[in-house]
């Protein structure tokens, strides 16, 4: 705080920027702070939820999505080069085998780190295997290496997988979110439809539990890419790598690494409020302010990078600008009876 | 909109990305719109009612944070380096002169439009002459042509200048807003100091009233800075140039020019909501909702660019973004009904 009250600005005045600013010292643990490299990882995955009908889109909607990533011509792909964030899309568990061509070219990494063709209907059995389960966590903590190995200051986590959203909410059920604050439409569906995705999510968890632990919960009734972010937002522990959440299905997983570790928030900011109705309970249960709320609910990480941009802008704005002794400026009656 | 929803994304998922392209699309008349050149203009000026001791700053700080302008090292200039905005300062009224030499270096510009050395104290007397007025809304109109002639898509508007926060309020008083939704402490007074800035703002009102005209109000508790803020506000009508607020000062000049032409909303992006208390109800009552809300109160057009920035980030997605086509991408059930 004593670098911030020193710049050629009335005390405080930059509000949320100079938190941010301390808040990345504290992550990184040198004043100022910095962020020269970021990336966001969008993990993608199928699931087996799909198969009762609580989404409009298609499944291979997240094989060909994820293809899109690759291509740049995704929404997060718009917003990743104008702001500069690398873009690594991380196959977790998608249902359709990528050809090794779609990995080789392009600015846009493909990491690949499937565990299985899509996970199982947890409303007919469990999501996963508990083998399955540790594959998706240990991977998640590998891929958090690699964001070491990049130098990251500052990662971005996002999500592309139909279905994630029913997925999301169950493990938020069955961890005690009331139902009626968490089931949302999701990318768009009826009110018909609304009514069945509830049923189905509400009667998938009583069918699965009683769970006896979080890791039952995320083995039951998650999924390969929930699971592997879970393990890579636990894996940046001890990195000095700051990580922005997108929305829902996103702060489920964050919600999940928080159950299992509660000194992630530590590292953790929320990007945006999603225009999803369970976000913001999952960012309460955090302890997380939203930086943004622009009424997004795409996914990919949109919501996130855009909230990562201002923190990182917040850093810059710290380290760039001048002291008052430095820039020849008077200080204000209030700071010279403090000094 | 039909070029947006044919985009790979859920209908209406960028949420206000969304609402911010297509009012951009308007304003220039072109679809999908375009952000390649913007500025942020920061207008400075010295107000004669500091000498009723209304803020803890001494006035010759706005003349010190102009020259720290032009030398990079503010606020601002951290933020405009990062997001690409050029820095245009303009001296409508500081109480010092700038050598020439201030004005001839650098990538940051100063423009000269100086209407005199400071207004007058409207605790006392009349603000400005009539001239003074009329040079300082011609000016700004003048100003308006140079963001034109520089090829501006979009232009940020700034504000410096010890008491400008006191002389927002009297105007805004004037024209009919409650004084205690509008009084601030501004930079940091305390309880006593704001005491008394209620009470000078508030006589001085009454001391300059009844006034016949908007014009009348601008002229006798007005500024050079803030009469020029609103010249450039007006003289922007037809340019296709869209502007973005930052706080109370600027909102302040705003108001001022939708008093004088209602339709200059339909130019007008207000950039965030800023921690000074009067900002929200001029927010309201030119019906514009603030992009961003970091609880900044700096000035400088420092909420204005990162609002602007994401008005850009926008409409940069609704450029590059592929459409469902183009990508391969399967479309929902509820878009293939719609079609």
């Amino acid at each position: 705080m004593a670098h911030l009250d020193n710049l050629t600005k009335p005390k405080g005045s930059l509000g949320k920027l100079e938190t941010y600013a301390v808040r990345m010292a504290k992550i990184q643990g040198t004043v100022p702070p910095k962020i020269e490299k970021k990336g966001v990882y969008i993990f993608a995955g199928d699931h087996g939820i799909t198969q009762e009908g609580v989404s409009l889109y298609p499944p291979e909607v997240t094989y060909q999505m994820v293809k899109n990533f690759l291509n740049g011509g995704a929404g997060i792909n718009a917003l990743a080069r104008s702001m500069l964030w690398d873009v690594t899309a991380v196959d977790a568990g998608v249902a359709q085998e990528f050809s090794p061509e779609e990995t080789a070219s392009n600015t846009n990494r493909l990491i690949r780190a499937k565990v299985g063709l899509g996970n199982k209907n947890f409303y007919t059995q469990d999501a996963m295997t508990e083998e399955e389960l540790q594959s998706s966590l240990d991977w998640g903590k590998k891929i958090a290496r690699d964001a070491q190995s990049r130098l990251y200051d500052l990662v971005a986590l996002g999500d592309m997988g139909i279905g994630n959203t029913s997925t999301a909410a169950a493990l938020l059920i069955a961890e005690g979110f009331p139902p009626e604050r968490i089931i949302d439409r999701g990318t768009g569906i009826d009110a018909a439809t609304l009514d069945h995705k509830r049923r189905v999510i509400t009667e998938g968890v009583r069918r699965r539990g009683p769970f006896r632990s979080d890791l039952e919960i995320l083995q039951k009734l998650g999924s390969f890419d929930i699971a592997m972010m879970t393990g890579f937002i636990l894996g940046l522990q001890g990195t000095g790598i700051a990580l922005v959440l997108d929305g829902f299905p996103v702060s489920a997983a964050a919600y999940m690494a928080f159950r299992m570790n509660p000194s992630v928030t530590e590292w953790l900011f929320a990007g945006h409020r999603s225009h999803v109705i369970g976000h913001q309970p999952v960012l309460e249960a955090l302890g997380l302010d939203p930086i943004v709320d622009l009424e997004m609910r795409l996914g990919e990480g949109t919501g996130a990078v855009i909230g990562g941009y201002i923190v990182e802008l917040a850093v810059r704005t710290a380290r760039e600008m001048s002291s008052f002794s430095n820039a020849g400026v008077s200080k204000s009656q209030a700071d010279e009876t403090a000094f």
